[in-house]
């Protein structure tokens, strides 16, 4: 067993490049914090083996594995982004202090589940219809298209005179952006070929990529 | 302006029920506690006018405002849950204290997470192609069928043995079963006619439906 607080299952993808970023965040952050990773094979089904299942029943990845904690695993990259974020980000420098920042706490959530629940769904959506689906569906590839554009429309809204999704002022990098950037980055896969159509977005992708910690993040599991 | 602390505008779909049977929760367990509602229009659009976006820049229900906090507005069904969890639920009665209890409070993310950017997402698109979409599309239609089954089956693996969705020995009634509940209540919008394939979720439903406050919630915004 690895002797480094927190193992990492994962895959070149972007709820992958979210948590993997994260984690690279928080080692240049705290020196003493530290992870090992494990790529996970979906072309074999790896992820939906009976060892795999026993640490996420929906047969997903990412998953973490906590050995501070006798190996608590959890699923879901938002999840687990809190979860790493109250247990190894002590001093909530990509968080905010649910206790006396709760107005900004709350903004992290309500952009954090936007990308949960829309970005990441919708445009996974996108994906499929409109690059790996064995049928080319119009009805199908127009809908999907057309809510990944609505929805960086509304970040583009949110970023306009921000650096970043939450916080006061001009915004903190934080769980937000690294749930959300990973998804913009991978905008060609969507039938997206440039983000000119909106430039907040474009500069604050620009902003979150430039980071290093978030690029050899999201080089762990081969993402480019 | 309403004197009551949380104004909820909503109307009768999963998300808006999640919200208001957690609000009707919340009254029956803190009698000082009150809310107030508009029903929003969507067959007018009135979530895309600038006042709502002002609320909402995604414009979906439900939103909340809190008269407490400065007119605070809050989106995104799963934020508006741990929104007032956080600050009107202080006894942890439908949810886990972040800090005495961190395995139970992160197993209650991850269910939460999974709805909502799972369950929610992928029965949503289930609706869509199986009963309101333009165009009967079988690619599509089976698509969001298998996975809203696959996805019953997790939680059906999930409930063996429990009572709930989160927490120690069978779980405790909190804000995942709250975000869950609405979506598996309405499978008959999915073409799922009977829940009899998984035992363990149909009977975690009734549980869920046969509370009082979280019935007389579902019915705010006119869902039955």
């Amino acid at each position: 067993m690895s002797s480094k607080p927190i193992h990492l299952y994962t895959l070149a993808t972007p709820n992958g490049v979210a948590v993997s970023a994260y984690l690279d965040e928080l080692k240049k952050q705290y020196p003493s914090f530290d992870y090992d990773f494990t790529k996970i094979d979906i072309s074999k089904n790896t992820q939906k083996e009976p060892w795999f299942i026993k640490l996420n029943p929906n047969g997903r990845i990412p998953t973490i594995v906590d050995h501070t904690r006798e190996d608590f695993a959890v699923f879901e990259t938002s999840a687990i982004l809190l979860y790493l974020a109250q247990h190894f980000d002590k001093n909530h420098v990509f968080s905010f202090n649910p206790e006396t920042e709760p107005k900004e706490y709350s903004e992290m959530l309500q952009w954090l589940f936007f990308a949960h629940g829309g970005l990441g769904p919708m445009q996974g959506q996108n994906h499929h219809f409109n690059k790996y689906a064995p049928e080319k569906i119009p009805y199908a590839q127009k809908r999907y298209l057309d809510e990944t554009k609505r929805l960086y429309g509304v970040l583009e809204i949110r970023l306009a005179g921000r650096e970043y999704l939450a916080g006061a002022g001009k915004g903190k990098y934080s769980l937000a952006d690294l749930k959300t950037f990973p998804w913009v980055k991978v905008h060609p896969y969507a039938s997206i070929e440039t983000l000119d159509e909106w430039p907040n977005l474009k500069a604050w992708l620009e902003r979150c990529v430039a980071r290093e910690a978030s690029e050899s993040g999201a080089k762990v599991g081969g993402f480019n």
